[in-house]
């Protein structure tokens, strides 16, 4: 049992720069979870069924989502072959924050993903000159010697390759996984940073080998790189912070269907919504146990820093004015059942969402009145 | 769309010399497709629960294994300090042919397995006199630096170690799954050999990758480990055979349970009983078509090695009298229900096994009267 360094900690509320929020009946199971992670600002990620192409489809959606959040919803398009330069000026004026890059068929919902980046080159210039960021899922598509291991490796030549056409275009190096991709975006400008999610902080391969719950798109690597990803978000240095990725799926579909004869794959996707601040504490407080990091790095800057300061700084939004606290009063990490809806033949099964770390206990957290 | 190379070939019975037959409504199951995959001759695994670790358990478990077929089955017990000189003398009278070491942890039934070698250093000796096989899987365990990826290279060392200090012991290396387990072998004197099974012939660490079915121990690997494997099965070097590591489970363990709220982890192993000989047929015919192998290596001398003479030789077993023929007339692979029995509540779930490559079309096989 690792001693429980948080106990008490007042922070400011965090901020989540990438969120999976779903539609219909799962938007309305997870989008009030945003809070009871310690979240009060999230980057909103654009790959629905069909994704989020124009400026009227995000607005949309950021009214359907305020239904059941007071969070500050930063929202987003999916980079696709009908975005123009005059679609980037409309979306600057309507708030959007960002354009979202996913490679063909590397993940979730990615099927009209990017095949060649050249044929955007004037949409990215439109987006320096317009200050939009470009938020990149960095893993280079299937190929013969590109596998879940090195797909994100083999990305970051493009990501300096763009950093060097565009060197004013702000850009997000999404879900870093390995030691490799925090080494690109420490040599790249201020303007490139990267998110690191919650789950990669704690994860290596072993833990999703064979566990479709703990199985994403970036897949998490080895132990080198996880050290890597918690030096990284422990360092101080801006360039990182909270992007959760959190992906909600039914159980049935991140096991491939339940039923007896069902044999599909998993989808991939961590949730961990819930429980964003309170598992990378989590993390932190065990890298310290472990010898990873030292407690003295984890100043209340560095913590406040990596948990929505740097982020909020980056994305150009207001520090919060809400406050959080952490308790070492346990709680559990319990699964979701979502309302109502669902999918296929047994509701009942469809609705159930298995959280990281399910049936843990972990730090509680409250919202103090300011 | 592959040439279909292998229509109308005429081999000898097909030998497997690692296979996993269970007990009970799975025994019965499982067993009778010993020949509908071409084989005539299996070397049984000893993982049951409880393991093998008397000559009488291997005997009885023989005897009950000759219900279901009149293929050739070769006997082993299950390495644990239980075993000592005398077990293997006993053994080597009762006809036994090898004694299979588990690093404690790391694969299906292996908790009872091997933490420390040097233990075992009398039981080595014994059977390097009597001449009994020592059957390694070759995972170095669960440690902070090794991961699934690179838990076979790091029990190099050891199996090397092994060899020097019992230099007449014959070893076999089982279900190599990277170039340098094979070239470990090679490295070896012509007393220590390798399996191959069939999947890892297809499979790289893409394929299992959030696919339960697909998912086993050791792992399967990169490109280039696949590429290795398929020269070495390729290559009529007598150091390397078939031992399909057939692993039978049911959907149920496979995914980790199909209840509504099911989240546990998913069975390690692949089923290719049924299939075996036209598994290896197919994956060597794709790398003609990749331009891995080249057609002309395979001669009628190097599938026949391959497919069972190696390991006839190396086991010390006859020819097979024997002939099966294949055809290019696919047959389906399809899913295997067992008869009875099953485990859990809902017993149609549990009772369904999913084989490899599910739904695809593969080559027929037929046995030929002699």
């Amino acid at each position: 049992m690792s001693p429980r360094l948080f106990d008490g900690l007042v922070l400011p509320a965090s901020a989540d720069f990438h969120v999976h929020l779903r539609e219909g009946a799962m938007l309305e199971a997870v989008t009030p979870t945003i809070k009871q992670g310690g979240v009060d600002t999230v980057f909103v990620m654009p790959n629905l069924v069909p994704p989020i192409t124009t400026v009227e489809h995000a607005l949309a959606y950021k009214s359907a989502i305020a239904k059941y959040t007071d969070a500050k919803c930063l929202m987003s398009l999916y980079l696709h072959p009908s975005i123009t330069p005059a679609t980037i000026r409309e979306a600057k004026k309507a708030g959007i924050y960002g354009v979202k890059s996913y490679p063909a068929g590397v993940t979730t919902n990615s099927a009209s993903g990017v095949v060649d980046y050249e044929q955007f080159y004037p949409v990215f210039k439109a987006m320096e000159e317009e200050d939009l960021v470009l938020n990149l899922h960095g893993e280079a598509p299937p190929a013969e010697d590109i596998t879940v291991l090195n797909a994100e490796e083999a990305f970051l030549p493009t990501l300096l390759d763009l950093h060097r056409r565009f060197p004013k275009l702000r850009i997000v190096l999404e879900h870093c996984t390995t030691a490799a991709a925090v080494e690109a975006v420490k040599k790249c400008g201020p303007n490139v940073v990267g998110t690191i999610t919650a789950h990669h902080l704690s994860l290596i391969i072993d833990d999703w080998a064979g566990d479709p719950i703990n199985f994403c798109k970036p897949v998490a690597k080895l132990p080198s790189d996880r050290v890597a990803l918690l030096k990284a978000a422990t360092s101080g240095n801006p360039k990182f912070f909270l992007g959760t990725d959190s992906a909600p799926h039914p159980l049935r579909a991140k096991k491939g269907g339940l039923g007896a004869h069902d044999a599909g794959k998993c989808a991939a996707g961590v949730f961990t919504q819930p429980y964003a601040t309170q598992l990378v504490l989590e993390a932190f407080e065990d890298a310290v146990a472990k010898g990873v990091v030292g407690q003295s790095q984890l100043s209340k800057e560095v913590l406040e820093g990596f948990l929505g300061a740097f982020g909020r700084n980056f994305y150009q939004v207001e520090p919060s004015r809400q406050k959080i606290k952490i308790s070492a009063k346990d709680e559990k990490v319990i699964p979701m059942l979502s309302v109502s809806g669902g999918s296929g033949t047994d509701s009942t099964a469809a609705d159930v969402v298995i959280p990281f770390r399910r049936n843990s206990p972990i730090y509680s957290l409250e919202w103090i009145q300011a």
